[in-house]
């Protein structure tokens, strides 16, 4: 099994043992699988992980000195069912997508952060067949392979309980932050301001029907909010997840605002609580979504309901992950790379 | 006027000169005022109220390299009314009590946090008529001046929407945890779980009817909650408000827990984000009260709904105030001393 195995923080590309499907696993053949920020921090953050599994009372689920598998975001085609896996829904030959994890006995593996199973990463790789749900006919696979990011969006916007004619404020252009702005589109809140430094980034919002495109550099992206939106009901997403950006936005937010955490900052972080408490701010941080979020985000994709049209910017063969990763840094041209295993050995170009 | 004046972090008893109402005020006679750990807060971090201010919108309403007047938990007498207030419902005699806000032309004035007026720490001050609430009769002056720390507790109790049966988990047993505990148990909320390192004030906590108290030095406080309360829905009241609390809650807290956040830390704190991510944690910052729930804060306490039975543990006149700081810094025996005109020159020991 070709594969890129995330080792002391850096990629290799390698010949790995051939895995086995075990009872209620389906052993699928990679399509696509996008390149996700959580990638990038947890490539450079690790040990964060490891805290995380701790303070979830797991400790030592994730090994962070040791070898792990990225890759949650794959599109998947069934080559082989395990014992007891032929009557739950999908058969060889399915393109599938997952939520990202493997049923063990008295365990759930999270996919593509597990030091101990393949993930989307790896030519082949094992799924738990009760969780795949087949691709629609006619649902490309660059499209399907977006179906966790929107259902990650999906459920923000869910649990922001924001409503058809609010405003919202979307801090950070990348994938999380454009899927937002696809689904807020689709319930219809307006106007939608969306904050990036990057020019292209900013462009690809506006090509996904933002009201407003605002660039940070130029001031405070609730001044160009309020600028739109005027008294308007608000509810910011946050879509960076780098330190630094949450106490801007303490900052900056009127009184009462919601502030829904999506981005995923890894580092520690240091802010002004007292900026929150007397502006009576909510801070909801949220993660992943629920399975019936996924299968909303597979569904309103097939259908054509979330326009996602300039998303995927790049496609990358294995041996060219790690300049992806390089690209994707930089965030200034790209905003999704899918790996496919007959991939370029270098990124293409927007 | 006599009065205790902030300056440059300390205490400053001194002779000012006597205010005069305004249109609208109540020139009153300070019979009792609380120190709040605000107070304590604020003379160590002025410079943090000025971020406050710009924060909004209001740059340079707090100078902090200038005098200003604390106090904002008051019972008072008043002495005189300025024009056009004698209709507003309170006469020359009353005792009040009062939101702490002062009415001015296009501003209200945070009185107990202004440059510019005198406050709870002094003789005499200005209210305004229409703010002022007559104290019923029968409710002491001890009792009346803890409106204001009362109504604290209210909002933020009503701002987490707990509900009877819910259980409750209090970190901090300083007079805002105290009386967040009066506030959970008249609302049938059980079993609540305090937590402070004073074994005075964990004593305090058991009288007033906590279900449990903890000495976090043992382990963290949640352990202690999830003994008692197993798996009932849960709320966090945060009432310290020093750096690294709410990193720690963020930590061992369940997944899904709203953590309100009513300590008023006026350091940076750092917390990690991932932590809260990963466990969808929301955090509720509130400040203050609706005038609605001061008012029910008073009806409730005159009503005798409320237990606050042994809040307040001393009394100190105008030249023991700075002792009376020292005192609360440490934690160890005080929770609430009231300042009164003609209280000793020494702190009384509880």
């Amino acid at each position: 099994v070709r594969g890129v195995t995330a080792r002391r923080g850096g990629l290799v590309v390698e010949d790995l043992p051939e895995p086995t499907p075990d009872v209620g696993d389906a052993l699928v053949a990679l399509r696509a699988c996008g390149i996700c920020g959580s990638d990038l921090h947890t490539l450079a953050h690790a040990e964060s992980l490891a805290a995380v599994a701790e303070a979830m009372g797991d400790p030592g689920a994730f090994r962070p000195e040791e070898d792990y598998f990225l890759g949650h975001e794959w599109v998947a085609e069934v080559l082989e069912l395990g014992p007891g896996a032929a009557d739950v829904g999908v058969r060889v030959g399915d393109r599938v997508v997952s939520v990202p994890y493997l049923v063990r006995p008295e365990t759930l593996v999270p996919l593509g952060f597990s030091n101990d199973f393949y993930a989307g990463y790896c030519e082949r790789f094992l799924l738990t067949a009760a969780l795949c749900r087949r691709v629609p006919n006619g649902l490309d696979d660059a499209h399907a392979a977006l179906t966790e990011p929107l259902a990650v969006a999906l459920h923000a916007v869910e649990a922001s309980g924001i409503e058809a004619g609010d405003s919202a404020l979307v801090v950070g252009c990348g994938p999380i932050g454009l899927a937002l702005l696809a689904c807020l589109r689709a319930r219809q809140v307006e106007p939608i301001v969306v904050a990036d430094y990057s020019a292209t980034r900013r462009a690809q919002a506006a090509a996904l029907g933002a009201h407003l495109v605002h660039d940070p550099a130029l001031g405070p992206a609730v001044d160009a909010w309020r600028d739109a939106a005027g008294a308007r009901p608000l509810v910011v997403f946050e879509a960076v997840g780098v330190p630094g950006v949450l106490d801007d936005l303490l900052a900056t937010v009127p009184p009462q605002t919601q502030i829904v955490v999506a981005g995923v900052c890894m580092q520690p972080d240091t802010i002004r609580p007292l900026l929150a408490v007397v502006k009576e701010l909510r801070l909801h941080f949220v993660y992943a979504y629920r399975e019936d979020e996924f299968d909303a985000a597979l569904r309103a994709l097939a259908e054509g309901e979330l326009d996602v049209g300039p998303l995927v910017t790049g496609r990358v063969g294995f041996d060219g992950v790690a300049d992806a990763f390089a690209e994707l840094r930089r965030a200034d041209e790209h905003v999704k790379i899918l790996i496919e295993p007959d991939g370029p050995a270098v990124p293409t170009v927007p």
